[in-house]
């Protein structure tokens, strides 16, 4: 069985590259539908009033989208011993994503630090900027999470 | 025709209380398939050996299914000359989310200002608390949001 990616492993300043994420005006028109009917999520005509020109994706959905490559990037060869996120500390929408685009991800680790009342979990600090497909960036994100220390028995930082 | 709500009108320490919102299970797989597919976000099973004890949302969803709580309090009633958001300061998953909760929003204005770039625009801080039908806190998230004002050429605050 492999070994999971634990605490021990994981080292601050490393940058994580992966996703391509094509966005389709049906996936958008469904998501803003679902979860975010403002007019300028759902047409364009209704877009070309404001400041995103044309239909663009909810902000909502674009974290989403950066999420779902989260995931398969986790899942795609080693595993990591993830136990979650308790937050997000900053999100910042700097252009709009619309039909058409591709995304991807750069993932850096910020900080990491072992938990003060729980030594089996680690804490981490990442920065995701997600680039679209004329390397712009559309979207960054702070994000905490928790991950699982192989050796709690060990005092460390 | 209706004068939509504006910079001018609204007042910082303001709470609005909104929202109704059923999670379904249907609803929490298809949203993780899509977006979150961890296995503690599809099944029962996986999620029994896990903090989450049982299927629970994912927190994009939580943070999608406040969003359209939000929209749905705008645009019912009077509308908010809302021009979008530039991003998010903090979100906090407190407790998960599972099927069968129903969630509600408590938002206060935590502050307001002039954008000293953009006479025509005011930028707003708010706190939302999203809450079950137990009344625990299940997320909060203190999100940014810019809206019109409706007497650009008269200064202040």
């Amino acid at each position: 069985m492999v070994d999971p990616i634990h605490y021990e492993d994981i080292e601050v300043g490393s940058v994580t590259c992966y996703g391509n994420y094509a966005v389709t005006r049906e996936e958008v028109i469904e998501f803003a539908s679902k979860y975010d009917p403002q007019p300028f999520h759902l047409s364009d005509e209704a877009a070309a009033q404001t400041y995103f020109g044309r239909l663009s994706a909810s902000g909502w959905h674009t974290a989403a989208m950066a999420m779902r490559m989260l995931v398969d990037n986790m899942q795609a060869g080693r595993p990591t011993a993830s136990l979650g996120s308790p937050g997000i500390d900053e999100i910042r929408w700097r252009k709009p994503v619309y039909p058409g685009d591709r995304l991807r991800v750069e993932n850096q680790l910020l900080s990491k630090r072992r938990s003060t009342s729980r030594p089996d979990m680690g804490l981490t600090r990442s920065k995701s900027t997600i680039y679209n497909q004329d390397d712009e960036v559309v979207m960054t994100l702070i994000a905490n999470g928790l991950i699982r220390v192989r050796h709690p028995e060990v005092a460390g930082d």
